[in-house]
């Protein structure tokens, strides 16, 4: 029997489903799972917080796989999970729909200005020209990152006739190579962030970025806070020197109330909402996990692993 | 020399191109319009109100072609147009782009609740779930109506995984017949009005209809607001029997401060902005314009017409 230490809260997902060669343990609350966790073989610690997380991966020292819901596992001690050999399987593609959805909707939001007739209506003022004219079709997107959400996003904007081109480290026929995209970030409407956080994308686009793109270019970051210079970007939608930006994540979050960028109008702020506009998400992670033990007692590859050396 | 009586409006964007034969007289206001559209051949008698139009098209008596960049025009005395034997050529795919793009910009903020996430944002409040969690992905459109606009909503619904349902005429693989889509209404999530205004759509929504829907079916109108019974889509709205609106268009227009529809949260209303949330309207027109006058020069068909006697 394996020991594995699992959410109460994927209980009514798995339970009756599970492989007779899993032993399931139960945890309900931060306290219950840290005093299982050195048992685990397998474990699943998700909370809703970082610390719960990060005590009951200290505390399992037996571990050989640990899964989770969530894609960005980098505020986890992920030197101690390679140093202890830990198999790491994340929710990467688990609500990347859902992101990329809301991706488009953020574009939209920001062309037709529609936060202004949210407003208006309100108020039950009926605006007679609307707020923002502009349209997607004949756009053009930078897309900076291409795993499992940009995969989405490239067909949503195709379908909107957005000429889309991807940063990839190959280069290739539509995309530009990593050293390229600074140069050409002067020819596109929007720019899009949808890079895993890791120490080459942190503070990625900075003054000299911002500066580079057009006065009307709108950045879109649904990847972390931390990718972007926040400073440098405040004072860029001050200056009105680009046209707007549709942050799902910023620094910190939540955003403290007395940071500048709530008074920026062009700036629209979704509370890091993109991945959680959906019900499907546990649903699916079960379904994976299942599959994943079948794997793992055959002996196959789990998927999809994080690396913990690279960190995504 | 055939006199052509234009708004100065439009002047900018084709004075230095028009064909020799054609001798323009350019009016500002609605006694200029009046007063000159008895000469006319060809009139471009557009207002940004409907009363100077309707004027200026019935002092047109000697009218053989009537141009305007709007697509609905049933607001005209078309029996009157169809009598006198009047070319009319409308604005039917002209917005047709920023419309199918507002479409389904309606049907994100629904589905992810974004309008009050802009709520929280304009209270500096950061919400830790988000107020819609629908997905568009794998949900079912029915799309009423399938001429310029709805043939440009489907490809962009498609491109999100919704299966779209036309209704048309003739039916057929993906459509139904107009006699089989009543019957059918409880299968979608999504129930989208983009039929032009005639005497066969007027009230073809009604208390039957909303009461067919999945209660949490989201009904989205950018046709007219005749086109549904608003009293009985206020009901179900009240008692939350369907899942949302978004409306686009409304009875009357401005919708009056007292109207119940204001209160109603599950209401997006956005002012019949989606036609207005672009720049590129005259500037499509005016090429069309230029186009169809070497057209009507050569005896060919000028295009889209609008048939007087269909009313669309």
């Amino acid at each position: 029997m394996t020991v594995t230490v699992i959410s109460a809260m994927v209980r009514p997902l798995i339970e009756d489903r599970l492989p007779d060669w899993v032993e399931p343990r139960w945890f309900t609350n931060r306290e219950e799972a840290v005093e299982l966790a050195p048992e685990a073989e397998i474990g699943w610690f998700d909370f809703d917080k970082k610390e719960p997380m990060i005590e009951a991966v200290k505390a399992a020292s037996n571990l050989k796989w640990l899964n989770s819901i969530y894609a960005g596992l980098d505020f986890l001690p992920l030197d101690l999970l390679a140093e202890r050999g830990v198999t790491v399987t994340n929710g990467a593609g688990i609500n990347a729909i859902t992101i990329a959805e809301y991706v488009v909707m953020g574009m939209l939001v920001h062309a037709k200005g529609y936060a202004d007739v949210v407003r208006a209506r309100d108020r039950r003022e009926w605006l007679t020209d609307s707020p923002g004219k502009k349209e997607l079709a004949g756009s053009k997107a930078l897309l900076i990152g291409y795993g499992a959400i940009g995969k989405l996003i490239e067909p949503r904007l195709e379908a909107f006739d957005v000429e889309v081109t991807l940063v990839r480290r190959s280069g290739g026929d539509k995309a530009l190579g990593p050293d390229e995209w600074r140069g050409r970030l002067g020819e596109f409407d929007w720019i899009i962030l949808a890079v895993p956080a890791t120490d080459e994308t942190e503070g990625m686009i900075g003054a000299d970025e911002l500066s580079a793109m057009k006065s009307d270019a709108v950045l879109v970051n649904i990847a972390r806070g931390s990718v972007v210079d926040q400073a440098a970007l405040t004072k860029a939608l001050e200056d009105k020197s680009i046209g707007g930006a549709f942050l799902d994540v910023v620094t910190p979050e939540p955003l403290p109330e007395e940071d500048p960028l709530w008074d920026l109008k062009n700036a629209e702020i979704s509370m890091h909402l993109s991945g959680r506009a959906q019900t499907k998400m546990f649903l699916r992670s079960a379904e994976r996990f299942l599959d994943n033990l079948d794997r793992y007692r055959a002996g196959e590859r789990v998927e999809p692993q994080l690396d913990p050396k690279r960190g995504y």
